[in-house]
């Protein structure tokens, strides 16, 4: 693929577009990611590529809700891992908590492959400096963060065959889950186990977003920047949330932008 | 990929879906184009999965163009003839025109393929019956159908390197060209040359949807269906086209459809 001259106004589309393409003939995603980053590049652009007021909100309270979590994961699959996996091992850190490699077509090899690639970020993430506002061993929180996912050991009632499949340590004991790019069953058994659903879908339509706890309708690189701003704040609490509201103006903000 | 139920309500997508991730792996697609069908994707679920009233009205106007047409050509790029061959060679057949293979990442192994592709099909379709309201032998008329696109003996004037190439007897000669799912670019170079190009695209907003003489916002699959149908009728005449028009209609679809 060629270069993307820096003036470009939509390089940060662009450039996710190449990560994916990469990562893809590097066998980390199945074959249907692309058609997925795909769907979410055309919603992006009916939301003008950018964070709405709207999900700034749904940022701010899932950040509260992680940071008032007993037990928070973060589940990453592979385009997450792809586009937004080092921000969101930095959001673990600060929080202190596991990320599960949970994938929708799961071969043990794909798992292993997103596996490593997160190691060699946590490597790489290791000789940083703490991000502003946070005080503490950056390096230290950096190494402590967990990779699950390869374990296999627990499972999500609810669904059959190797859907089901999650880590006893991760996804099964948590009370809180933010999951980027999930598919609607997994997210709407979830959501029966009582737990917290956070998740980050650029379709407000979609049944994920319909189902959870609190949907970020925003493109995840981007919101994952947000989210760690926000958890570093930490001064957060959860509020009465209305989701259905936050989904109305995310379409709300779509209309405005193919309005003629 | 798993069986997709003859029941389920988007079955056509899940079905166009596995056509091109099919198609990838037998290397008739550049990389880029799973994303650009998931963009397809999210615009045509934007739009209901169907042909609007205002889609039918640029099929008929198309199809009215091609039918008054001295030299058309019918354009295919590697989504096209994945999704739409079978269909766009009948079209060729009832307008004893040229297709032209012409892909935007140009290379000599892909462009074999479509054309072996197209050369296959065209077999297939010889063996069926002729279209109804059709009258005159469909087997010659299918097998005279030419596949242009390997000469590279004619030039887009206006273009720059690998995608200024086309065919003198296609593209170059053509006063009326009916391409699918092409680039701003080009469909720009195609208009300033004075020639009339009628595109499909599934997003208003594009720089093609913008540029065209006629843009058909509608799935490339369902649209060369009914342009097959209107060009047998064949008792049309063009009219006085106001495209923007056209592009309003289709954004108000999509306004409609993210209703809350």
């Amino acid at each position: 693929m060629v270069e993307i001259p820096k003036s470009h106004p939509r390089r940060n589309s662009l450039l996710s577009r190449k990560m994916i393409v990469e990562a893809t003939k590097k066998g980390l995603l199945a074959d249907s990611a692309m058609i997925a980053h795909g769907r979410g590049e055309a919603f992006d652009y009916l939301l003008g590529e950018k964070t709405s007021n709207s999900a700034r909100l749904a940022i701010k309270e899932s950040a509260a809700r992680l940071v008032s979590s007993k037990n928070p994961v973060i589940s990453i699959n592979g385009n997450t891992a792809v586009l937004a996996g080092k921000s969101l091992i930095r959001v673990a850190a600060v929080l202190n908590c596991p990320i599960e490699i949970n994938i929708y077509y799961r071969t043990d090899e794909r798992i292993n492959n997103i596996y490593s690639l997160l190691e060699e970020e946590k490597k790489i993430l290791c000789q940083e400096n703490a991000p502003k506002n946070w005080k503490g061993d950056w390096k230290s929180a950096i190494m402590s963060v967990e990779i699950l996912g390869k374990e296999n050991d627990g499972r999500i009632d609810g669904l059959e065959g190797p859907r089901s499949i999650c880590s006893a340590n991760g996804i099964q004991k948590a009370d809180v889950i933010l999951v980027p790019l999930e598919d609607g069953d997994r997210c709407e058994a979830l959501v029966s186990l009582g737990k917290q659903v956070l998740v980050v879908d650029l379709n407000p339509l979609s049944r994920t977003a319909k189902m959870a706890t609190v949907t970020i309708v925003d493109e995840i690189s981007r919101a994952a920047k947000l989210i760690l701003e926000e958890v570093i704040e930490n001064d957060l609490r959860p509020t009465e949330w209305n989701n259905d509201e936050i989904l109305i103006q995310a379409l709300e903000v779509i209309a405005n932008n193919v309005k003629a």
